[in-house]
């Protein structure tokens, strides 16, 4: 038996500042968290992988527990992966833990669910150290009122309103396992809200345009009330605006 | 009466991320924090400010309650500053708060104490996400050692040990009134330990010898009782390592 044909699936947990990238997914002339991994893999495996991911973040958006996947024929231990190539890695990107699979598993289609925050910095003035991790906004935000409109997204729901005009996914029935809205206090950074959503998979822009949404009845601009009738209308042009990137993060990715 | 008689003081509080910047204090030809605010007061007010400030912060040291004041014939309001400076500064630095004070204030000479912050991430491997507001340390951290050995520095010492022997301060007696350690939940994260650090005054690189020592009781390099050995001895070559920059905030000034 040759050692070519004993084929293995390793799964990556991945962390990483999405400040300096265009997102996860591979393209021209541009840095990717795809590729700066694949360039990784290919230096310690000395094979170019094919990666299977939980999420496809985009531009500017950050994860803390992003999931990926590849087969290799490298006989390298995985616990000896995390170390290799977090010495490979630039700084912005880490890995937290390899584990063996079996044969067939796959990041993307195996998920069963993931969690994402959005976080708002809700302060008259803007703060240094919440640059890169937040969404300014200038008024102070109705928790309440952000909360009653965020139970209408929870359930199974045709999600059309709150997607990208341009995404490519079939359908946009979702079931949104929970949203809940936490305050952090923080004295001296202003009040820092954390938006957490859990689905069972998302649409393209989905955390955005409902973060987007749910800020705007923060700010009074728009009721629960209304929140519920543009879900029902699947009418992206009723909807609020898509958040910036860099308020969002991939935190934990489910597996069965 | 001339309008060029009314000179009044202002009280700036100010937030960075000292990364890309070589400390407070102007130095020829690198960017430092003094002079970005320095050139957006310029530009404000139009006059060169001679500032003075709490905490002159070394390079990559960052704060999210530094205190620096200034004098000034400007008779722009002082709530008017904080918009006006915020859209001046680099987006790395920003104003929090300018208050309007008695002509005699002054930033460094009246300060009371300050409170500083030092942050470990304890995890075997590196974190992307922590990259740049926390020190790095493999083993896992005695939580309990360090805080009997942080007993040792509350009360009036001579820290002549705990400052860089190129410290131009003429003694080393500071009041330290209390170091409070404080493990950080973040399950995805590794554990971050917070060491809280709140003195009348700090020599230079205090902060980070103190927090160099105690990272070593933590590890189990060196006990409590020879950190009171060390305290006592006055010498900078027994004491730990200087831990770096990076870790460490000037979180909060008091003034009477």
């Amino acid at each position: 038996m040759s050692d070519a044909l004993l084929e293995r699936t390793l799964k990556l947990t991945l962390e990483y500042d999405g400040t300096a990238y265009a997102g996860w997914q591979l393209q021209a002339a541009v840095p990717t968290i795809q590729l700066r991994v694949e360039e990784a893999l290919i230096r310690m495996t000395g094979e170019r992988p094919i990666l299977a991911v939980a999420g496809r973040t985009d531009a500017g958006v950050h994860a803390e527990g992003q999931v990926a996947s590849f087969r290799t024929k490298s006989r390298i231990e995985a616990r000896r992966f995390v170390p290799g190539l977090n010495s490979l890695l630039p700084r912005d990107i880490s890995v937290s833990a390899v584990q063996e699979m079996p044969l067939a598993f796959d990041a993307r289609h195996d998920s069963l669910s993931k969690r994402y925050r959005y976080r708002v910095l809700a302060n008259r003035h803007r703060r240094a150290l919440e640059e890169r991790y937040a969404w300014h906004v200038r008024k102070p935000l109705d928790i309440a009122a952000m909360r009653e409109a965020a139970l209408h997204f929870v359930g199974e729901h045709d999600f059309n309103a709150f997607r990208s005009t341009d995404c490519d996914a079939p359908h946009a029935r979702r079931h949104m396992i929970a949203v809940d809205i936490e305050v952090v206090p923080r004295p001296s950074l202003g009040e820092i809200v954390e938006i957490h959503f859990h689905a069972n998979a998302y649409c393209r822009y989905m955390c955005r345009i409902l973060a987007g949404t749910l800020v705007e009845v923060g700010e009074g601009i728009r009721t629960p009330k209304n929140v519920a009738e543009v879900l029902e209308s699947r009418d992206r042009r009723l909807a609020g605006v898509t958040a910036p990137p860099h308020g969002l993060t991939l935190m934990q990715v489910f597996y069965p």
